[in-house]
């Protein structure tokens, strides 16, 4: 029988060893990339990172299987067994040019199940993590389960693309959703906005293109806020395929897939 | 003859002292009550430190006037003299919501030109600072002068609603340019955004209604890395109105203005 506790133990020891690679990293990537092109030495640390991750959990739980960003784990076509999803470093893009707002984002499946999800917003030395059943928490901070606010009142992220003319969404569904709410915001890592939510920083977010490394982690930890979490068509989310995502406070979520995405 | 040099330091030291109190607060319970604008949310804090300043300004300044977001300062309708102008919590919404992404911001101005602009990050204790001529520091960092970037490369703070339909600007300019350039990201407060360009964190924020107390610190630092600054008219920003604000790198800046803004 799966050890899901020792697995949980492990993983969160690793992404706390990650995060001090990418820590250290730092000093030298941004002495470096002022030289050369960012983007080629952003794109060694997500593999580097993703590495570390295969080569410790092949070697611990060699019948494990690991699905990641950069396609250096298991070709998965079934949810079957237990499959770690790991985005080494969500947010490159900021990583290169902010030194913020990136994570590291693991999140452990078995069967299909989320299990463990934990992200780790390593500048703020913030890990966001949560066991199947046992609550969510920021660090050793019990996250709350998220409470109803009113639509006008509510913060939503959402990226500038999907309120113009894309081939995802017709964005005159989501126009009128920005008028109602209090504001919008876009950070850039879905696995941040993912933890903005189960924090209670934002209340929503929604964005129409997401990998299984993007949102693996932050649903096991909204399910355990008691968010509500599907497509944008009110459908779950496979967890193995590209997907639109809605997640946020329980009312919200319904309130925008009635009233505006007309589900 | 104006002591600017003694105005800086005090500037920063009420700062350093108005951010301590800020950091304090977070242990305590905020009175929040909404202004005329349901987009605004004000604490009591943001009227506390605005008073804070008021009264050292007025103590240490007398013939200073001070041009503040709360409206607790002077009636001011000529840019003539030294004039402070100052948000006291830039982002109040993220302040309240995640106790991140809020700012100080603090212009001073003499005879309607800019000489000292502090924009402190408090949480993460990034204070952004230029004195006019000498310069723009991220604490003890010198900001270096911002050198071009592709517009393809570029990360722009620009908010979902410019790019729907608002009364402010037709939206079908900027499409373009959204689908132009690398991504588009919000924070919800223009002094940070400001910060960030011209820390190279994001090439240019656009957006279309700040008033004076959000860009007066900003543009006294942007203009000491070289940056753009200007109305999305391409007309200079009038330091006592409200205005439309576009910055960025100079060479996207420039292009934003010709290719997009037809200017």
């Amino acid at each position: 029988m799966t050890n899901w506790r020792d697995i949980d133990l492990k993983a969160k020891q690793w992404v706390s060893e990650a995060g001090e690679i990418i820590r250290q990293s730092f000093k030298t990537t941004l002495t470096i990339s002022t030289k050369s092109n960012p983007n080629d030495l952003v794109t060694n640390m997500d593999k580097d990172i993703e590495t570390f991750f295969i080569k410790k959990i092949n070697e611990t739980f060699p019948d494990h299987k690991v699905l990641g960003e950069e396609g250096q784990g298991d070709q998965i076509d079934s949810t079957e067994g237990v499959i770690w999803i790991i985005d080494p470093i969500d947010g490159t893009m900021n990583f290169v040019h902010q030194q913020r707002n990136f994570a590291i984002s693991v999140g452990v499946y078995g069967d299909g199940v989320g299990q463990i999800g934990l992200i780790y917003d390593i500048v703020h030395d913030e890990l966001y993590h949560a066991f199947k059943g046992k609550g969510a928490f920021m660090n050793d901070l019990k996250l709350p389960m998220l409470e109803e606010v009113e639509l006008s009142e509510a913060v939503i992220g959402l990226n500038a693309t999907w309120v113009m003319e894309n081939h995802r969404i017709d964005h005159k569904l989501l126009t009128p959703l920005v008028k109602a709410v209090r504001g919008t915001r876009s950070y850039g890592s879905a696995a941040l906005e993912f933890a903005y939510v189960a924090s209670g920083r934002i209340d929503a977010y929604l964005t129409m293109r997401l990998s299984p490394w993007d949102f693996a982690a932050g649903l096991v930890i909204l399910d355990e806020v008691g968010a509500g979490t599907s497509t944008v068509e009110g459908e779950s989310i496979h967890i193995l395929s590209p997907s639109s995502v809605l997640v946020g406070r329980k009312n919200i979520h319904t309130k925008i897939l009635k009233n505006y995405l007309n589900v």
